[in-house]
């Protein structure tokens, strides 16, 4: 499918300001490629796509992640997380998708993972530091991110966890051992 | 082993400022059987025991750990916790005590687990707030505690997780698969 006609597909099946969204992480996933050796234009497909299921009803979403039978644990989280998956699902099958790292990153935007690739990396955090994020503490994570990629996931990642435990929410413990690695690989055991 | 030997025996095995902790833990656990229906004896058996590893060397710990078998994904995490199930093995096998609920409420009172027991869940949180703890929030825990064990632990275990976050330390899932688990049980999914 052409750039073009990919993005109209997927704006459509979105509300307007979640498409101004998409719009940020596909600016912001270009700049961290290029920043940290990345590939710009496999995290711009990756970006495009990585929130298409978002608007799928959730019986939809669920279905989905059943029949594919990778990711069916997040059924037990968070129905915020099931777009993710779900979108990987729909990358591949509705789009014609085939680059497995492009997969992941969709599949894991929301999550992370233990042993995340360079591009899961990259887009997990261009969704949570794109120009259109306001929220107490993303200045922070925005400055972490001009020299470190990690650092700048560990922090976040930490604001994710915290925020859920403020909320009184059960925690997707693929996001603690996501960050769990990542702080090894900083800073070892 | 009659309880004052082994009293004797595990106070020697420790610093007078641990023993103390020692004792509110015993204090708090009776307490808290009581309240909730728990076996006060079995509490304090395990109360009396729960620290009995806390100042072997390192060495000591991982090694008991490793030849147990059971708990040897911790030694991927913070030393902190590995007292714990080393402690396990050292009240079956040092003091004799046959009762599996006892050793497991020693072996997860520092990381919990899914599907704790009554018995886990008043060791667990008598560690926290015995008379001497005192940190900020521990008054809200001992106000929780008056009336739900669960609650209790669920803010509790927070505060262990957010305390860790703030750090930049690992976390181990264990205990965000306990937390995730209490929440279930008590609201929902």
């Amino acid at each position: 499918m052409k750039r073009e006609d990919l993005i109209a597909s997927v704006r459509a099946a979105m509300p307007e300001k979640r498409w101004k969204h998409t719009e940020g992480v596909m600016e912001t996933a270009v700049l961290l490629a290029n920043r940290f050796g990345g590939d710009p234009e496999r995290a711009e497909l990756a970006a495009i796509l990585h929130d298409v299921a978002k608007y799928w009803p959730t019986e939809r979403m669920a279905e989905t992640i059943r029949e594919d039978g990778r990711s069916t644990d997040v059924l037990d989280y968070d129905k915020e997380l099931w777009h993710a998956p779900a979108g990987a699902v729909a990358a591949e099958r509705d789009y014609g998708v085939t680059d497995a790292e492009v997969l992941d990153a969709i599949r894991y935007h929301t999550s992370g993972r233990e042993g995340m690739t360079l591009l899961e990396k990259i887009v997990w955090l261009a969704d949570y530091i794109e120009p259109g994020r306001d929220f107490p503490g993303v200045h922070k994570i925005r400055e972490l991110a001009e020299h470190s990629l990690e650092r700048a996931l560990i922090a976040a990642m930490s604001g994710t966890i915290a925020f859920l435990l403020e909320k009184g929410k059960r925690v997707y413990p693929l996001t603690v051992m996501a960050r769990n690695d990542l702080i090894t690989r900083e800073v070892g055991l």
